[in-house]
């Protein structure tokens, strides 16, 4: 397959992408022209159809892969594909892992763990709330599919469930070395803590921040989905339900990330630092394993440094 | 009546205070004594009991008011009252107006004037979100006792029906003066920007943090509420739930003043503007208020500068 | 009109352009070209004349305006013209609105309606001092054509007595909502707050920083010049020109946004959050105006957030 | 002489004090008393006359010299002096060195070398500038009176001039290490930089903030007196003009520190590196002159760092 | 025993204490005294004696037990001990662990751990670095002896190994939850991380900054330490000699605490999550260990937090 | 010669240049093809051989000087070399100096005042210390050929002996201006203060940061060759040592540019001081120097400020 990443000025590329959006618009001189971007797991492209009501164009919609042919051109110092004939694909054509990345781990045997985690949870008011989200189908479906970011880490399918399981196993050894820490409090933060991001972000190919997204953040999301489920149980107790929600709403650690309060209980300070840590560690697992590079990579914006991999 | 903010050491007194907290310990050599917080509208105090069985002791509880009998002293600094008598008083001996801080204008005045406001939202649903408050009887009834802060500025019974209409009053001009302002989603926002404010501080006499208060603030609270019920109003459109959310989310403007989403949306922008002009312009009317002093005050947190009263 | 900002690579113009700049230079090889800063009302590009002695060249000056004919080319990621021919224009062959952006209300009446305020102090110093210069004709005529930023908000013809009238329009309206406020002081002030933008910016085309912009700013140069007229009033207070110098030192609000002092009185803290609210809601206005998109638009570094019209 | 900075509670003090400032109240209970402020060189200690009325006490005002008779209270943790006797004293009976901190210097050398500097500029406008400072007897009396700040470093009479003469000297350095440098430019603003302090804090033994220093700063004060001053000077070109004025604004560096500008030439580099230094070495040499501690001597606000003296 | 913590003003203590500090001077009335600084493992407490040279005073130096005789005083708002009588003691007379904070858990137990640590990495030249401390017989004294700080967490005996040991049983944690990790030398870092504070601080009782510590900071101090043995192992290949000394000097994470370099590498920042989780948790844990408060505690200045403890 | 800074799209070049780097790849169609990156003293191109094996093209390495022939192409925005042939040259068809900036003092001049400042210093430990870098000949050799940095000021050949000299003159000047300071310290770490840069950055014309260089940085570095020094040095006062390292790690002033301490003798103020003065002067004498701009030159990072000349 001819990848994204690899167009070059001047090449002819024949290959199906997926259609991510359409716009179509006209020309100064008044003649329609259709601009899309087309994706693949390796990134995006501009494109344009210039001529859309010729014969060799297909009616096509976003979400749609197709088959095109084109040549790579420069426009204004980026790659932009000048599309000659578009050809709507058929399920089979293609393989969808092409067009859209995926966690290495498989995300059954991650849930399967992630559940084993709520179950370990006895205090039953606890359990009842995670029960509420993680045994429900359609949330557990859509959870499954979620990533965990735009861009940065876990931008992709299962993301948000291999950061979840990451942070809630880290969690788990945090509660056996500090073991002031309330586990059952903490293993139910852990799982919950990012559950707003299955709504603060589209599902792929998009994987966009959502207009909710934008205006609420996934930290105030997912602690309004947890309060929701808390005020549904009966019995619940307030302070516990307080607990439950300052910690998903400090797991950012500072104002400046988006938590609108600092941790002030162990247990969301405990979350924090597991959070950022797998945040980090992720994110520079993902950079050297797309590289072939030894030394110096230069300043990488998350780590707020130059990064290199470490020798051996 | 002789006020605590008057208290000089050394002097004794006689006279009808509210308590505010009562705690019963012993000393090092084993002998019992109370040490009480009494407090009138002017400040508090810290009381010691030393002899709580005596016979001048009257049994009395938190929020009871006492008449006492008792000495000034100056304990690490700060005023400390040693009481020798306590006498238990009944409604009709003491006037409340003495001992809590309030509002200087009418409240239920102000009240009619923040219906008005209600009244004046043509948008249907937004209308329902505001009578789904403000025609509730428990809140508005809550509402009208609040404060707007522990300490800072409205911090008096009132202070928060009087923050909330000078805001939305702000928003109205905001609304002439700049007709691309969404008008009723603005009006709105003002008059909901603090609801969580009824939740986060107690009632007075203590006017404090409450535990639901400390873990989430009423930034977020205030959101909670308010999509609470537009979940609950049929056909309340996404993105404008997502709009009023936003504004009440972002109305302090700056992370680190604990909005966990900056304003995105020009109505965001007015807010935030106009509740920060009412809280600095009220900071200063309370401090000059206070003051016979026409030269420089010294350095004020709020204001961040040395601040005096301008001349005439 | 061909504008400026609708330029593609590989057209060719035919259109009149004002000349903003012009720079004679030679190549590499010992020829002589020109090398222009074009201008209309929608933005700048600049153009070469690689054979500026040619005979279809005319003699021209910066501020000309001029017919061209030439071809856009790109260099270095940005459009450059390529020009052929050059003829030198009379007036009538063009509007100047057309190259010069100005402000959607009328001049006259906005400048009337600053008079009106002018003319609503009572204090006679103040008066005298705000006489000095608006009923000052060379005063009056700069500052009705001056704009109130080189980008940003309010950077067109008459954007400054727009921005200053609606500064003082809000402090009339603070002065109502809070009377413990100086009136005459605040109207005052907010009416001088920006004077020094006459000196710090250029005339229309250029609108760029003075040296004495770039080196003072126009915050001192506004404080310098009241100062000055003050000293000129017999008998006027010392005091009260503190306060009016402090008021135009303060109006930023923040030393990193070049105000020496920060607000410490009443009206210099109401006045910076007037100047701060037309601000942002003017930059808001702006970029709303100008774009179709419904969606979020990105992140707007003035605002400093991702921003979206709001749904209606 | 028994200095103010040995007193202990419980002493009874016999001195002559100079008054630095008087308010006469009355007790709680209606009867008259009079709160004073007195001062030596080592400090300032508050003292009360309980009885101002009664044979002992002298009639006397602020900034005259008392002898009086007390005794040193401790109150809310500070000294306070109960006075049960005053005699108003006349010239003769105290030294006012005893009263006001001055210079180790001798004034009228460091002024000759300052009008050295002053002589050293061959620039006819900027040494025009500089004579209708330094040759105009009242301001040059007034320079050499004043302190260079309320507290911190150069706090005593002629410590302006100290500061002055020693940040030129540098300057003269450095003009000579960077030949870039414009040398007449760079001394004028030496020793212009703090004219200001004349006006912004008050004569000894006040040395406090004036109200116009409040208000402006000596940095826009100072400025301006050098564009006064300018103006009047026939031809002086208006470039350097604005430069000059500009060294003057930028001199602190930082706005946070009150610099309405960032250094932007070389000489305003040069000048703000001149002040600062000098400013924290006199600083530390004032700790380091006034204790005989060799070992570490705590968090220095200043320097930002505990301090020590140097081992030699 | 009478602990110091629980001294109040008034009080007559008979007990013996750790002479922590002693300076002879005199009064101004010219007579000798003695001022001590006595503690205990609950605190220090300021003691005077006015009358050193009385037969009741024994001969004494710093770090004897002395049995003392004296009543408490307040003195600017703090308890200050006045002595009548003096005694040294001998060994025998008191239980050393009254005076000196040491770790919970058993040294010799933790020191067991960290050798079992040190014996699992297999790189030989990391082996080898780490032996040459953790072998090295006086190293190890020490290192068991050292406190990890002056005050805040693991501030006692024993201090410095449980921190070390806990980190790198967290490293040890994330280089299984995270294979790309270089255990070797991420186990080899977390043991060393913090060996500059065996000379950054004095022992106990005084467990102060030495001259050295505050002068370069343990930071630098291990950083020398590490780089000198590399120093002396042959063949101690350069680039991991960077690693080791990069981890060491990045693990406080950002410049403002004390780390000349940002974590460039994976196991830098693994190493900083660590520290710093270990450090907050063991800081909460030594807060709520040490009340019985169950509700809001104030702001605590390292977690940035007002905190309480959770509900269980 | 032709220079690369004046390199034009569409240009042919042949000229001789030196071959920074060099790395063999191949095309996505399998074919090899050589990139490159040249330099001279003006700046670097990318140049690209796309048919290395070609009879024109000779063999050579990096660091080789060759004769090339090619032709200027714009690859995504920037100039990028084609080259058609290659010859690798023979010393004598070039000169170095155009290659390789290079101080414009003489550096054996520079050399002789910075040893006179070395042999001034007269504590024999602090001379034992210098000498021991000075005298030594590799060392010598080293520091006379080494940059003071990659980029920003004194970014050439003799450049970190051209600043030390600076720096160790004014610190000169400031130990007679300011008698308090230890002139044999403060001399001592002047001429140390950036020996570190010999290790953190590689000869030219790499001129880059090196592997430690990365990981520890020249402060690090530096403060550890002089306490490895120290040790070696008999009777070498601890305390004295302590200082010299401290005045090196603490020489750029601010945790945030990479000191771990922040200055706490008079010395480290004052060498922080010269060094940041110097700095500052020579990146405003290099800029000035290649421009003949007179006007404003736009934004500069390190001054943080537009810039301009002054005039003259």
């Amino acid at each position: 397959m001819k990848y994204i990443e690899s167009f070059r000025e001047g090449e002819t590329v024949n290959e199906i992408y997926l259609v991510r959006s359409k716009k179509s618009d006209i020309t100064k001189t008044g003649k329609p022209y259709d601009k899309l971007i087309l994706t693949d797991k390796t990134g995006s492209v501009d494109a344009m159809i210039w001529d859309p009501n010729s014969a060799g164009i297909d009616d096509f919609d976003v979400l749609d892969y197709i088959s095109i042919n084109g040549v790579v051109n420069n426009f204004q110092g980026a790659n932009q594909l000048n599309i000659k004939r578009v050809r709507k694909c058929g399920e089979g054509e293609y393989d969808p892992a092409d067009y859209l990345p995926v966690s290495d781990f498989d995300i059954e045997e991650m849930w399967t763990k992630l559940i084993a985690h709520v179950n370990s949870v006895d205090n039953p008011y606890l359990k009842k709330l995670l029960e509420s989200f993680f045994l429900d189908e359609a949330f557990a479906k859509k959870f499954k599919k979620s990533s965990a970011a735009k861009a940065v880490h876990h931008g992709f399918i299962g993301g948000l469930l291999e950061h979840t399981l990451s942070v809630t196993n880290m969690c788990d050894y945090f509660s056996k070395a500090y073991p002031m820490l309330n586990r059952n409090l903490l293993i139910t933060v852990a799982l919950l803590h990012d559950i707003g991001k299955t709504r603060e972000l589209s599902d792929f190919p998009q994987n966009d921040y959502t207009d909710e997204g934008q205006l609420m953040g996934h930290i105030v999301i997912g602690a309004h989905m947890a309060m929701d489920q808390m005020q549904k149980i009966e019995g619940f107790p307030q302070k516990l339900s307080g607990e439950v929600t300052h910690c998903i709403l400090a797991h950012h650690g500072e104002y400046e990330y988006g938590s609108p309060k600092k941790p002030a209980l162990m247990e969301a300070v405990a979350l924090h630092f597991a959070d950022n840590t797998d945040a980090k560690m992720e994110t520079m697992k993902e950079i050297f394993s797309s590289t072939n590079e030894d030394g110096w990579l230069g300043f990488n914006r998350l780590i707020d440094s130059n990064i290199r991999k470490t020798s051996n």
